[in-house]
């Protein structure tokens, strides 16, 4: 009797391809950013804000997840950048091999930044690496101050923590400081910016990170 | 060469635990809801007022589904009913199986009514029975109003949506009746109930809704 490990496999081979995709967005230069967050976090919107704001910069193009529907890449269609819509059709998060899969579809020579919005869901996209620079995670106000302790691991992947919906603030039993100590005690090194896509306030951090991080990959030996 | 089912397997096998389990639950005329939703979209706060308001009238116990902590657990655990705090340690969501090692931590034949809070996670729960009688989701008006085109499983799955946060719905760009509209399209058959936790308001249709399923399961052959 051969106990057959699974989950282990599953992720270890994932883990392969996305090293794959790495590189080969290493070669061509193309800054990931694997953008995660609950349902209604505001993923779709920050997207929609940040090609508004760097699409003059960069060239920008998006992978859009999700399990059904083309809702959110019809959002970012008519922004006329390079866009490719994967439907998982039940699975609860992007792999490796479903970004492989899009490759073919997108012209990486032509791009600069590549932005991957997973599906809606605090828990399984964080255990899975797609060939990503950066784990980003967005975090709304509404979903409460206790999630880093709940949803750990999120939090510990991130690179960049964005609270979302602050507008919200005076409407919610919601403290934005005990989401921030929270969120430190779980990831120290975690890059924290209140936002609102709502009121558009606090978003210039956002996109100074972004810009730093696109120089560095371009500064560094490939 | 053989090709090993695994996905079907797990469900198969998941589905014949959570049958066994509602057998032994109808045996004592318990009535299991089993509690969904995105992180943050009131789960915790809904359990809370539905023990306020029935307990006079059922005797309830809970079962607390978490990845890790006990945050939930602590909230409900002031009330004095029978609580099972489950830490799955990175699975997200319950099964059949979680619930049965549950079991022995509870007494059933002093329950009427145990409601299950699942994981925070539109997604995966929805695919797992676990031995409930009825399927029950909250989504909250921040999520936004598209999420029953995005996420469909659950609201085919479920049997109540409850539309939580709606003393927010001022100042959200996001339509109530298309959630509606929305939810009906994929699940005619669902009972809709608009609610604040925070207000306490268009509670009293959800607690008569309970106390009809409670009394649909007295009466029915056992």
């Amino acid at each position: 009797m051969v106990k057959i490990p699974v989950v282990k496999d599953i992720l270890e081979v994932n883990e392969r391809i996305a090293l794959e995709n790495k590189e080969l967005f290493d070669k061509h230069k193309v800054l990931v950013i694997n953008l995660m967050g609950s349902p209604g976090s505001g993923k779709t919107s920050l997207l929609e804000l940040t090609i508004s704001a760097l699409k003059e910069k960069l060239s920008i193009g998006v992978i859009e997840g999700d399990i059904q529907s083309m809702l959110d890449a019809e959002r970012i269609n008519k922004y006329g950048i390079q866009i490719v819509q994967i439907n998982t059709y039940g699975a609860c998060h992007l792999d490796g091999n479903m970004i492989r899969d899009a490759l073919p579809s997108l012209n990486l020579e032509k791009l600069d930044l590549l932005m991957v919005e997973n599906v809606g869901n605090l828990v399984c996209p964080a255990e899975f690496k797609i060939g990503e620079d950066y784990k980003v995670m967005i975090l709304s106000m509404p979903e409460g101050d206790d999630k880093p302790i709940k949803y750990p691991l999120m939090f510990q992947e991130s690179s960049v923590l964005l609270i979302n919906k602050i507008d919200l603030a005076p409407y919610l039993g919601v403290s934005i400081e005990r989401i921030k100590n929270e969120s430190f005690r779980v990831n120290p090194r975690l890059a924290i910016f209140p936002i609102s896509c709502r009121t558009k306030q606090g978003l210039e951090p956002w996109f100074d990170w972004i810009l730093r991080r696109y120089k560095e990959k371009m500064n560094a030996q490939s």
